[in-house]
Protein backbone atom coordinates (compact mmCIF):
# COMPACT_ATOMS: atom_id res chain seq x y z
CA UNK A 1 0.00 0.00 0.00
CA UNK A 2 1.20 3.55 -1.05
CA UNK A 3 -1.25 5.55 -0.30
CA UNK A 4 -1.04 9.50 -0.77
CA UNK A 5 -4.55 10.99 -0.36
CA UNK A 6 -7.14 9.94 2.21
CA UNK A 7 -10.08 11.10 0.82
CA UNK A 8 -13.36 11.21 3.57
CA UNK A 9 -17.16 11.19 2.68
CA UNK A 10 -18.80 13.87 4.60
CA UNK A 11 -22.15 13.36 5.38
CA UNK A 12 -22.78 10.31 8.28
CA UNK A 13 -18.94 9.98 7.95
CA UNK A 14 -17.58 12.98 9.29
CA UNK A 15 -20.95 14.56 10.46
CA UNK A 16 -24.64 13.13 11.12
CA UNK A 17 -26.80 14.30 8.58
CA UNK A 18 -29.22 11.66 7.35
CA UNK A 19 -31.45 11.80 10.81
CA UNK A 20 -32.26 15.45 9.90
CA UNK A 21 -33.59 14.51 6.76
CA UNK A 22 -35.56 12.10 8.73
CA UNK A 23 -36.53 14.19 11.03
CA UNK A 24 -37.93 16.33 7.81
CA UNK A 25 -39.38 13.88 6.52
CA UNK A 26 -41.51 12.77 9.82
CA UNK A 27 -42.79 16.27 10.03
CA UNK A 28 -43.74 16.53 6.60
CA UNK A 29 -45.57 13.08 7.12
CA UNK A 30 -47.14 14.85 10.33
CA UNK A 31 -48.14 17.83 8.35
CA UNK A 32 -50.10 15.36 5.32
CA UNK A 33 -51.56 12.65 7.87
CA UNK A 34 -54.79 13.76 7.06
CA UNK A 35 -54.27 12.55 3.30
CA UNK A 36 -52.17 9.50 3.31
CA UNK A 37 -50.89 6.92 5.92
CA UNK A 38 -47.08 7.58 6.59
CA UNK A 39 -45.32 4.42 4.94
CA UNK A 40 -47.33 5.37 1.77
CA UNK A 41 -46.47 9.18 1.74
CA UNK A 42 -42.55 8.10 2.51
CA UNK A 43 -42.86 5.92 -0.53
CA UNK A 44 -44.79 8.41 -2.98
CA UNK A 45 -41.66 11.23 -1.56
CA UNK A 46 -39.08 8.49 -2.35
CA UNK A 47 -40.61 8.02 -6.21
CA UNK A 48 -40.64 11.85 -6.81
CA UNK A 49 -37.29 12.36 -5.49
CA UNK A 50 -35.31 9.47 -7.31
CA UNK A 51 -37.33 10.99 -10.25
CA UNK A 52 -36.03 14.40 -9.47
CA UNK A 53 -32.36 13.52 -9.23
CA UNK A 54 -31.29 13.90 -12.43
CA UNK A 55 -32.39 17.33 -12.49
CA UNK A 56 -32.29 18.24 -9.48
CA UNK A 57 -29.30 16.63 -7.76
CA UNK A 58 -28.68 16.13 -3.89
CA UNK A 59 -29.30 18.59 -1.22
CA UNK A 60 -31.40 20.22 0.63
CA UNK A 61 -33.10 22.69 -1.69
CA UNK A 62 -34.05 20.04 -4.13
CA UNK A 63 -35.44 17.66 -1.47
CA UNK A 64 -37.74 20.72 0.01
CA UNK A 65 -38.72 21.25 -4.12
CA UNK A 66 -39.37 16.96 -3.80
CA UNK A 67 -41.32 17.71 -0.60
CA UNK A 68 -43.83 20.36 -2.37
CA UNK A 69 -44.36 18.38 -5.59
CA UNK A 70 -45.41 15.27 -3.72
CA UNK A 71 -47.85 17.77 -1.49
CA UNK A 72 -49.49 18.44 -4.29
CA UNK A 73 -49.69 15.22 -5.75
CA UNK A 74 -51.09 13.23 -2.79
CA UNK A 75 -53.47 15.34 -1.98
CA UNK A 76 -54.50 16.25 -5.40
CA UNK A 77 -53.71 20.11 -5.35
CA UNK A 78 -55.94 20.48 -2.54
CA UNK A 79 -52.54 21.17 0.04
CA UNK A 80 -52.72 24.92 1.42
CA UNK A 81 -50.27 27.89 1.08
CA UNK A 82 -49.68 27.72 4.43
CA UNK A 83 -48.62 23.63 4.63
CA UNK A 84 -46.38 24.54 1.82
CA UNK A 85 -44.68 27.42 3.60
CA UNK A 86 -44.15 25.01 6.27
CA UNK A 87 -42.24 22.60 4.00
CA UNK A 88 -40.31 25.56 2.96
CA UNK A 89 -39.56 26.14 6.63
CA UNK A 90 -39.00 22.69 7.53
CA UNK A 91 -35.73 23.37 4.58
CA UNK A 92 -34.37 26.46 6.31
CA UNK A 93 -34.33 25.00 9.30
CA UNK A 94 -32.46 21.54 7.83
CA UNK A 95 -29.94 24.70 5.99
CA UNK A 96 -29.27 25.87 9.57
CA UNK A 97 -29.11 23.25 11.53
CA UNK A 98 -25.64 23.19 14.24
CA UNK A 99 -23.60 20.57 13.02
CA UNK A 100 -23.05 17.58 14.58
CA UNK A 101 -18.95 15.86 14.32
CA UNK A 102 -19.26 12.04 14.69
CA UNK A 103 -17.38 10.45 17.41
CA UNK A 104 -13.71 9.61 16.67
CA UNK A 105 -13.44 11.67 13.66
CA UNK A 106 -10.97 14.78 14.97
CA UNK A 107 -8.86 12.23 16.51
CA UNK A 108 -8.34 10.43 13.23
CA UNK A 109 -8.03 13.29 11.25
CA UNK A 110 -5.42 14.35 13.97
CA UNK A 111 -3.77 11.09 13.25
CA UNK A 112 -3.40 11.15 10.00
CA UNK A 113 -2.59 15.20 9.04
CA UNK A 114 0.65 15.30 7.61
CA UNK A 115 1.07 11.41 6.79
CA UNK A 116 -1.30 11.79 4.20
CA UNK A 117 -3.08 14.78 2.13
CA UNK A 118 -6.69 14.98 3.65
CA UNK A 119 -9.67 16.05 1.24
CA UNK A 120 -13.36 16.10 1.58
CA UNK A 121 -15.01 13.97 -0.97
CA UNK A 122 -19.08 14.74 -0.83
CA UNK A 123 -21.84 15.16 -3.19
CA UNK A 124 -24.82 17.82 -2.33
CA UNK A 125 -25.22 21.11 -2.35
CA UNK A 126 -22.07 23.14 -2.92
CA UNK A 127 -22.60 26.46 -0.57
CA UNK A 128 -24.37 23.86 1.93
CA UNK A 129 -21.14 21.85 2.18
CA UNK A 130 -18.98 24.60 2.97
CA UNK A 131 -21.20 25.78 5.58
CA UNK A 132 -21.32 22.84 7.03
CA UNK A 133 -16.70 22.30 6.94
CA UNK A 134 -16.79 26.29 8.23
CA UNK A 135 -19.64 25.31 11.18
CA UNK A 136 -17.52 21.78 11.87
CA UNK A 137 -13.74 23.37 12.74
CA UNK A 138 -12.60 20.87 11.40
CA UNK A 139 -11.88 22.54 7.49
CA UNK A 140 -8.00 23.14 8.70
CA UNK A 141 -7.20 19.32 8.16
CA UNK A 142 -8.10 19.23 5.01
CA UNK A 143 -6.19 20.13 1.86
CA UNK A 144 -9.62 21.01 -0.06
CA UNK A 145 -12.87 20.20 -0.67
CA UNK A 146 -14.19 18.19 -3.56
CA UNK A 147 -17.84 18.65 -3.97
CA UNK A 148 -19.46 16.45 -6.90
CA UNK A 149 -22.44 16.28 -8.52
CA UNK A 150 -22.59 12.19 -8.76
CA UNK A 151 -20.03 9.82 -7.14
CA UNK A 152 -19.39 7.35 -9.74
CA UNK A 153 -16.69 5.92 -11.52
CA UNK A 154 -16.07 8.69 -14.14
CA UNK A 155 -16.18 11.63 -11.58
CA UNK A 156 -13.65 9.25 -9.14
CA UNK A 157 -11.04 9.27 -12.02
CA UNK A 158 -11.30 12.83 -12.30
CA UNK A 159 -10.95 13.42 -9.00
CA UNK A 160 -7.66 11.26 -8.94
CA UNK A 161 -6.33 12.87 -12.05
CA UNK A 162 -7.21 16.46 -10.50
CA UNK A 163 -5.35 14.72 -7.45
CA UNK A 164 -2.66 14.26 -9.61
CA UNK A 165 -1.74 10.59 -8.04
CA UNK A 166 -2.48 7.03 -9.35
CA UNK A 167 -5.69 4.94 -8.23
CA UNK A 168 -3.82 3.26 -5.94
CA UNK A 169 -2.58 6.02 -4.20
CA UNK A 170 -6.63 6.85 -3.27
CA UNK A 171 -8.20 5.49 0.01
CA UNK A 172 -12.15 6.47 0.29
CA UNK A 173 -13.41 6.29 3.94
CA UNK A 174 -17.24 6.78 3.90
CA UNK A 175 -20.73 5.29 5.02
CA UNK A 176 -21.97 4.54 1.66
CA UNK A 177 -21.53 1.32 -0.59
CA UNK A 178 -22.56 2.41 -3.11
CA UNK A 179 -21.08 5.84 -3.86
CA UNK A 180 -17.77 5.76 -1.74
CA UNK A 181 -17.01 1.94 -1.88
CA UNK A 182 -17.97 0.38 -5.39
CA UNK A 183 -16.64 3.45 -7.85
CA UNK A 184 -13.72 3.29 -6.26
CA UNK A 185 -13.03 0.22 -6.01
CA UNK A 186 -13.80 -0.22 -9.77
CA UNK A 187 -11.53 2.72 -10.62
CA UNK A 188 -8.36 1.00 -8.76
CA UNK A 189 -8.33 2.71 -5.48
CA UNK A 190 -8.69 1.59 -1.84
CA UNK A 191 -11.84 1.95 -0.01
CA UNK A 192 -12.78 1.39 3.67
CA UNK A 193 -16.94 1.27 4.81
CA UNK A 194 -17.85 2.56 8.04
CA UNK A 195 -21.21 1.98 8.35
CA UNK A 196 -23.79 4.51 9.81
CA UNK A 197 -26.62 3.85 11.70
CA UNK A 198 -29.32 5.00 8.71
CA UNK A 199 -29.06 5.07 5.33
CA UNK A 200 -31.09 6.87 2.33
CA UNK A 201 -33.11 4.18 0.66
CA UNK A 202 -31.32 5.37 -2.45
CA UNK A 203 -28.20 4.52 -1.57
CA UNK A 204 -28.87 1.03 0.44
CA UNK A 205 -27.70 -1.86 -2.01
CA UNK A 206 -27.25 -5.64 -1.80
CA UNK A 207 -23.63 -6.11 -2.63
CA UNK A 208 -20.93 -8.27 -0.87
CA UNK A 209 -17.48 -7.43 -1.69
CA UNK A 210 -14.75 -9.66 -1.90
CA UNK A 211 -11.81 -7.59 -2.61
CA UNK A 212 -8.10 -6.58 -1.28
CA UNK A 213 -8.48 -3.16 -1.35
CA UNK A 214 -11.61 -3.44 0.73
CA UNK A 215 -11.93 -3.37 4.45
CA UNK A 216 -14.92 -2.90 6.42
CA UNK A 217 -14.38 -1.33 10.07
CA UNK A 218 -17.09 -1.07 12.74
CA UNK A 219 -16.23 3.22 13.91
CA UNK A 220 -13.99 5.51 12.29
CA UNK A 221 -10.99 5.43 14.81
CA UNK A 222 -10.45 1.96 13.14
CA UNK A 223 -9.04 3.10 10.20
CA UNK A 224 -5.55 3.80 12.16
CA UNK A 225 -5.59 -0.04 12.15
CA UNK A 226 -4.75 0.01 8.29
CA UNK A 227 -2.95 2.87 7.40
CA UNK B 1 2.08 40.46 -18.60
CA UNK B 2 2.78 36.76 -18.16
CA UNK B 3 -0.62 35.21 -17.82
CA UNK B 4 -0.91 31.70 -17.63
CA UNK B 5 -4.51 30.73 -17.19
CA UNK B 6 -7.48 32.24 -18.51
CA UNK B 7 -10.68 31.85 -16.57
CA UNK B 8 -14.15 32.15 -18.45
CA UNK B 9 -16.87 33.04 -16.34
CA UNK B 10 -19.75 31.05 -17.59
CA UNK B 11 -23.42 32.48 -17.59
CA UNK B 12 -23.90 35.53 -20.23
CA UNK B 13 -19.98 35.28 -20.83
CA UNK B 14 -19.79 31.95 -22.41
CA UNK B 15 -23.83 31.11 -23.01
CA UNK B 16 -26.71 32.77 -22.54
CA UNK B 17 -28.71 32.48 -18.89
CA UNK B 18 -30.17 35.95 -17.69
CA UNK B 19 -32.91 35.83 -20.67
CA UNK B 20 -33.86 32.99 -19.39
CA UNK B 21 -34.51 33.93 -15.69
CA UNK B 22 -36.34 37.19 -16.81
CA UNK B 23 -38.76 35.00 -19.03
CA UNK B 24 -39.79 33.00 -15.63
CA UNK B 25 -39.73 36.27 -13.71
CA UNK B 26 -42.32 37.47 -16.50
CA UNK B 27 -44.40 34.00 -16.56
CA UNK B 28 -44.07 34.50 -12.61
CA UNK B 29 -45.55 37.59 -12.73
CA UNK B 30 -48.43 36.83 -15.11
CA UNK B 31 -49.54 33.85 -12.83
CA UNK B 32 -49.77 36.31 -9.87
CA UNK B 33 -51.10 39.87 -12.25
CA UNK B 34 -54.43 39.73 -10.60
CA UNK B 35 -52.91 40.27 -6.71
CA UNK B 36 -49.83 42.99 -8.01
CA UNK B 37 -48.57 44.79 -11.12
CA UNK B 38 -45.66 43.67 -12.51
CA UNK B 39 -43.29 45.92 -10.91
CA UNK B 40 -44.17 45.48 -7.45
CA UNK B 41 -43.83 41.94 -7.88
CA UNK B 42 -40.47 42.36 -9.52
CA UNK B 43 -39.32 44.67 -6.79
CA UNK B 44 -41.05 41.90 -4.22
CA UNK B 45 -39.26 39.13 -5.59
CA UNK B 46 -35.90 40.67 -5.39
CA UNK B 47 -35.94 41.07 -1.63
CA UNK B 48 -36.91 37.42 -1.39
CA UNK B 49 -34.31 36.27 -3.20
CA UNK B 50 -31.30 38.65 -1.61
CA UNK B 51 -33.06 37.35 1.86
CA UNK B 52 -32.35 33.81 0.75
CA UNK B 53 -29.25 34.30 -1.02
CA UNK B 54 -26.97 33.71 2.12
CA UNK B 55 -28.84 30.52 2.80
CA UNK B 56 -29.80 29.05 -0.67
CA UNK B 57 -26.64 30.49 -2.82
CA UNK B 58 -26.98 31.27 -6.45
CA UNK B 59 -28.66 28.87 -8.75
CA UNK B 60 -32.36 27.93 -10.21
CA UNK B 61 -33.78 25.75 -7.53
CA UNK B 62 -33.01 28.13 -4.89
CA UNK B 63 -34.78 30.72 -7.32
CA UNK B 64 -37.70 28.67 -7.68
CA UNK B 65 -38.13 28.58 -3.75
CA UNK B 66 -37.78 32.28 -3.61
CA UNK B 67 -40.37 32.55 -6.37
CA UNK B 68 -42.91 30.10 -4.12
CA UNK B 69 -42.15 32.40 -1.04
CA UNK B 70 -42.76 35.40 -2.89
CA UNK B 71 -46.45 34.24 -4.34
CA UNK B 72 -47.71 33.06 -0.76
CA UNK B 73 -46.59 36.14 0.89
CA UNK B 74 -48.07 38.65 -1.83
CA UNK B 75 -51.16 36.68 -1.71
CA UNK B 76 -51.17 36.21 1.81
CA UNK B 77 -51.02 32.86 1.72
CA UNK B 78 -53.93 32.83 -0.99
CA UNK B 79 -51.90 31.01 -4.06
CA UNK B 80 -53.63 28.10 -5.18
CA UNK B 81 -51.65 24.24 -5.29
CA UNK B 82 -52.12 24.71 -9.12
CA UNK B 83 -50.05 27.65 -9.28
CA UNK B 84 -47.43 26.46 -7.21
CA UNK B 85 -47.21 23.73 -9.32
CA UNK B 86 -46.91 25.87 -12.31
CA UNK B 87 -43.60 27.60 -10.69
CA UNK B 88 -41.90 24.77 -10.28
CA UNK B 89 -42.82 23.51 -13.40
CA UNK B 90 -41.24 26.73 -14.51
CA UNK B 91 -37.80 25.94 -12.99
CA UNK B 92 -38.27 22.66 -14.60
CA UNK B 93 -38.45 24.12 -17.98
CA UNK B 94 -35.32 26.12 -16.88
CA UNK B 95 -33.16 23.13 -15.69
CA UNK B 96 -33.97 21.81 -19.52
CA UNK B 97 -33.32 24.73 -21.43
CA UNK B 98 -31.53 23.83 -24.75
CA UNK B 99 -28.17 26.03 -24.13
CA UNK B 100 -27.40 28.59 -26.53
CA UNK B 101 -23.96 29.53 -26.97
CA UNK B 102 -22.55 33.62 -27.19
CA UNK B 103 -21.32 34.89 -30.44
CA UNK B 104 -17.63 34.06 -30.98
CA UNK B 105 -17.06 32.02 -27.86
CA UNK B 106 -15.66 29.10 -29.38
CA UNK B 107 -13.56 30.76 -32.27
CA UNK B 108 -12.18 32.44 -29.12
CA UNK B 109 -11.60 29.32 -27.12
CA UNK B 110 -10.32 27.80 -30.14
CA UNK B 111 -7.81 30.93 -30.51
CA UNK B 112 -6.71 30.44 -26.96
CA UNK B 113 -6.07 26.45 -26.38
CA UNK B 114 -2.98 25.74 -25.85
CA UNK B 115 -1.12 28.72 -25.56
CA UNK B 116 -3.14 28.95 -22.05
CA UNK B 117 -4.56 27.28 -19.79
CA UNK B 118 -8.56 27.51 -20.18
CA UNK B 119 -10.69 27.09 -17.26
CA UNK B 120 -14.16 27.99 -15.95
CA UNK B 121 -14.73 29.56 -12.76
CA UNK B 122 -18.85 30.12 -12.20
CA UNK B 123 -20.55 30.16 -9.98
CA UNK B 124 -24.72 28.53 -9.42
CA UNK B 125 -25.55 24.81 -8.87
CA UNK B 126 -22.80 22.29 -9.49
CA UNK B 127 -25.08 20.10 -11.40
CA UNK B 128 -26.60 22.27 -13.31
CA UNK B 129 -23.09 23.93 -14.99
CA UNK B 130 -21.86 20.97 -15.22
CA UNK B 131 -24.97 20.13 -17.39
CA UNK B 132 -24.85 23.43 -19.30
CA UNK B 133 -21.18 22.60 -20.06
CA UNK B 134 -21.66 19.38 -21.08
CA UNK B 135 -24.50 20.58 -23.58
CA UNK B 136 -22.69 23.41 -25.36
CA UNK B 137 -19.98 20.77 -26.67
CA UNK B 138 -16.89 23.57 -25.57
CA UNK B 139 -15.87 21.39 -22.62
CA UNK B 140 -13.28 20.22 -24.30
CA UNK B 141 -11.56 23.11 -24.57
CA UNK B 142 -11.12 23.67 -20.79
CA UNK B 143 -8.91 21.82 -18.05
CA UNK B 144 -11.41 22.09 -15.98
CA UNK B 145 -14.47 23.91 -14.21
CA UNK B 146 -14.50 25.55 -10.86
CA UNK B 147 -17.88 26.29 -9.11
CA UNK B 148 -17.55 28.93 -6.54
CA UNK B 149 -20.00 29.71 -3.79
CA UNK B 150 -19.35 33.14 -4.08
CA UNK B 151 -17.08 34.90 -6.40
CA UNK B 152 -15.18 37.51 -3.77
CA UNK B 153 -11.62 37.66 -2.79
CA UNK B 154 -11.26 34.91 -0.63
CA UNK B 155 -12.66 32.57 -3.36
CA UNK B 156 -10.61 33.78 -5.92
CA UNK B 157 -7.39 33.62 -4.02
CA UNK B 158 -8.37 30.22 -3.36
CA UNK B 159 -8.78 29.37 -6.91
CA UNK B 160 -5.13 31.11 -7.26
CA UNK B 161 -3.55 28.84 -4.94
CA UNK B 162 -5.14 25.41 -5.96
CA UNK B 163 -4.27 26.83 -9.95
CA UNK B 164 -1.22 26.87 -8.34
CA UNK B 165 0.02 30.38 -9.84
CA UNK B 166 0.77 33.67 -8.51
CA UNK B 167 -2.36 36.54 -8.91
CA UNK B 168 -0.46 37.97 -11.42
CA UNK B 169 -0.79 35.15 -14.05
CA UNK B 170 -4.97 35.05 -13.84
CA UNK B 171 -6.56 36.95 -16.53
CA UNK B 172 -10.33 36.57 -15.43
CA UNK B 173 -12.86 37.14 -18.38
CA UNK B 174 -16.23 38.06 -17.15
CA UNK B 175 -19.90 39.88 -17.75
CA UNK B 176 -20.38 41.12 -14.33
CA UNK B 177 -18.10 43.77 -12.63
CA UNK B 178 -18.97 42.62 -9.32
CA UNK B 179 -18.05 39.03 -9.80
CA UNK B 180 -15.68 38.68 -12.33
CA UNK B 181 -13.99 42.05 -12.29
CA UNK B 182 -13.57 43.88 -9.10
CA UNK B 183 -12.08 40.79 -6.98
CA UNK B 184 -10.11 39.68 -9.08
CA UNK B 185 -8.42 42.87 -9.59
CA UNK B 186 -8.34 43.42 -5.37
CA UNK B 187 -6.56 39.75 -5.81
CA UNK B 188 -3.54 41.16 -8.16
CA UNK B 189 -5.35 39.43 -10.98
CA UNK B 190 -5.72 40.51 -14.38
CA UNK B 191 -9.78 41.33 -15.56
CA UNK B 192 -11.82 42.06 -19.17
CA UNK B 193 -15.25 43.23 -18.97
CA UNK B 194 -17.22 41.85 -21.17
CA UNK B 195 -20.56 43.18 -20.67
CA UNK B 196 -24.31 41.61 -21.76
CA UNK B 197 -26.94 43.43 -22.95
CA UNK B 198 -29.29 42.79 -18.77
CA UNK B 199 -27.61 41.99 -16.11
CA UNK B 200 -29.44 40.83 -12.60
CA UNK B 201 -30.26 43.50 -10.73
CA UNK B 202 -28.03 42.12 -7.24
CA UNK B 203 -24.96 42.25 -9.57
CA UNK B 204 -25.73 45.39 -11.14
CA UNK B 205 -22.47 47.57 -9.24
CA UNK B 206 -22.10 51.77 -10.15
CA UNK B 207 -18.05 51.71 -10.36
CA UNK B 208 -15.37 53.27 -12.68
CA UNK B 209 -12.40 51.21 -12.65
CA UNK B 210 -8.80 52.71 -13.65
CA UNK B 211 -6.46 50.23 -13.24
CA UNK B 212 -3.84 49.23 -16.06
CA UNK B 213 -4.71 45.40 -15.29
CA UNK B 214 -7.79 45.93 -16.90
CA UNK B 215 -9.84 46.48 -19.93
CA UNK B 216 -13.48 46.61 -20.92
CA UNK B 217 -14.15 45.74 -24.40
CA UNK B 218 -17.14 44.95 -26.66
CA UNK B 219 -17.66 41.43 -27.50
CA UNK B 220 -15.63 38.23 -26.65
CA UNK B 221 -13.62 38.18 -30.32
CA UNK B 222 -11.74 41.92 -28.57
CA UNK B 223 -10.09 40.31 -26.17
CA UNK B 224 -8.00 38.19 -28.46
CA UNK B 225 -6.16 41.57 -29.15
CA UNK B 226 -4.78 41.69 -25.56
CA UNK B 227 -3.19 38.21 -24.87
Amino acid sequence: MDIKVIAFDADDTLWVNEPYFRQSEEAFCTLLEEYLPRHELERELLKVEIGNLGLYGYGIKGFVLSMIETAMAVTNNMISAKTIGDIIELGKQMLNQPLELLDGVEEVLRALKGRYRLVVATKGDLLDQERKLKKSNIANYFHHVEVMSEKDDANYLKLIKHLDIRPSELLMVGNSLKSDILPVLNVGGYAIHVPYHITWAHEEIEHSIDSGMFKSVECIRDILGFV
